[in-house]
């Protein structure tokens, strides 16, 4: 009998890759094509199914599609489309779903943002396999996240839920690229931990090689190899990220009350640097009755995190999780 | 054929009330007992199956039973007990579900606290109906809440998800009885503002009716009655109420994106003097993509609403929505 598998789909600004696979995880087959060298994206469509079918040729001796799944960003999965992409050269509002449909009439297609199809992931490949209600955190450039109850992502009205990035935790705080201010993404973001870095050299006098270090060629990275040499500017940045991110958490927590909260990310990289004093705020900031019932846990998918994320959409449509 | 009713039952501090209520919300026969008559919870049990029999007897020729839904303080849905209730004579955790099916065998018996009885209430028989994202808040006493995602009640992990009104609006902020500062609910439940209404009274010089009201005689309806005269003291504490709901609504708008959220419970009567600001705030305070999108609501339940609340939970069992 032929392993069942899902193609992933991960379309970025640069880039297309996609890869084959099957339930289990196992990554059969893999390929990619240039997202923007066609104006018009039924050529794009074309180009990608061409060498979907070649990768595919390679494994179709043992392996049937089954699914196809798709992470965009601004997708919106209750309407398959692609809405207003700033990075894509597409504009407007892209049927994706009904034209990848054309090609593979009969199958599932799903798309979804990259914050969602990486909770989706979690769940179907990752450490949230058997969960019902947890919780994803993508701390990048920006804050993405994706609530999951009762098994099932939340998705809210409109198909916009799970905006934790854009949830005011500092009325009058940092200018926020949404155009309000003291969004918990101007905080606890890769750019936010740098805003905070840049904070703690203006309130302390403690030496450091961060001040030799022009805003624009700072990264969250120079900030947490300076931590970890014991640079006090920076263990007061992540102390400072810890507490705001620490807090916001605790309060999510008495919303939905997840069985674990997953970090993923850039700045989830910085390990027990970020995670410890996290936990410390969050359980010091938590209602009584959740108290050491919430884990705080690093994501456990670490290769290919988005075609993963991509394929498992399939999965999650096919109802198996 | 007989018409299929749910009986809903209500467990307060001092009273126990039930009524059969069928699916389109016709009420039509209801009782009584005292809740703390007994010292031993099977004693209670006993004469409250009494007290149904003898008012079912009363429609039994054309109504039919088909489930039992408990509405109780402490409750928890997952487990189907009531824990440690305050308010109640029975200690410790009381297998109430349990209990009551001995009864009546074959046919579900549920339970959940009033918050969320209140929610599934308003998704079977008020103004939530046909609704699949939705959010209730209670403004009583405390400040209760229930999410509806997917169709479906958010219960978390274990069964205690939406304390919206112990998430923290302002760290350090006023004392609230879960021992922790600046809840939600210490600033827009019913107490909360009472307390505002004083912060007001010591900032500003207006002269206020209020001023002649010790603390402890002192409740909203005072405040929501002055304002309603024009008091400045009390419509500058509605405003500041308004400010602190709208902002933590337009907070949770961005986990959850509901259609609609509705407000119930003694401080949701004071009307436009309290939707007005709160749903200005609201929008004052929104991500961009969820403006003008999110109704602002009074709960359209009026009557016997934790009766209805009760009976609606076996609807919700019954997966009829």
């Amino acid at each position: 009998m032929k392993t069942e598998v899902a193609l992933g789909i991960d379309i970025g600004g640069t880039n297309t890759a996609f890869g084959f696979i099957d339930q289990e995880g196992n990554y059969l087959a893999e390929g990619n094509i240039a997202t923007n060298n066609h104006e018009d994206i039924r050529d794009y469509l074309k180009e990608l199914h061409m060498a979907i079918e070649n990768t595919l040729d390679t494994i179709r001796d043992h392996a049937v599609l089954v699914g196809i799944g798709i992470g965009a960003p601004s997708a919106n999965h209750l309407q398959g489309t692609i809405d207003h992409a700033v990075n894509l050269r597409w504009e407007g509002v892209i049927p994706f779903c009904d034209m990848m449909q054309e090609y593979y009439p009969g199958i599932p297609v799903v798309i979804d943002n990259d914050a969602n199809a990486a909770t989706i992931g979690e769940m179907v490949y990752g450490g949230a396999k058997g969960m019902k209600d947890f919780i994803m955190i993508t701390l990048g450039t920006g804050v993405g996240s994706g609530f999951v109850a009762n098994g099932q992502m939340i998705y809210g009205h409109d198909g916009f839920a799970g905006e934790f990035g854009h949830i005011i935790v500092s009325p009058n705080g940092r200018q926020c690229g949404c155009g309000r201010c003291g969004c918990l993404e101007t905080y606890v973001s890769a750019t936010g931990v740098k805003r905070s870095a840049y904070k703690m050299m203006a309130k302390y006098n403690y030496p450091s090689e961060l001040r030799n270090i022009p805003f624009n060629e700072m990264t969250s990275k120079t900030i947490c190899d300076a931590a970890l040499k014991g640079d006090l500017i920076a263990i007061n940045t992540f102390k400072y990220t810890a507490k705001m991110l620490g807090e916001a958490l605790a309060n999510i927590v008495a919303i939905t009350s997840p069985e674990a909260i997953f970090l993923m990310g850039g700045l989830a990289k910085a390990g027990d640097l970020l995670f410890k004093p996290t936990k410390e705020h969050m359980e010091m900031n938590m209602l009584k009755m959740f108290s050491n019932k919430v884990k705080l846990l690093p994501s456990q998918l670490t290769k290919n995190v988005a075609i993963y994320g991509a394929a498992a959409l399939v999965w999650a449509e096919l109802k198996r999780l």
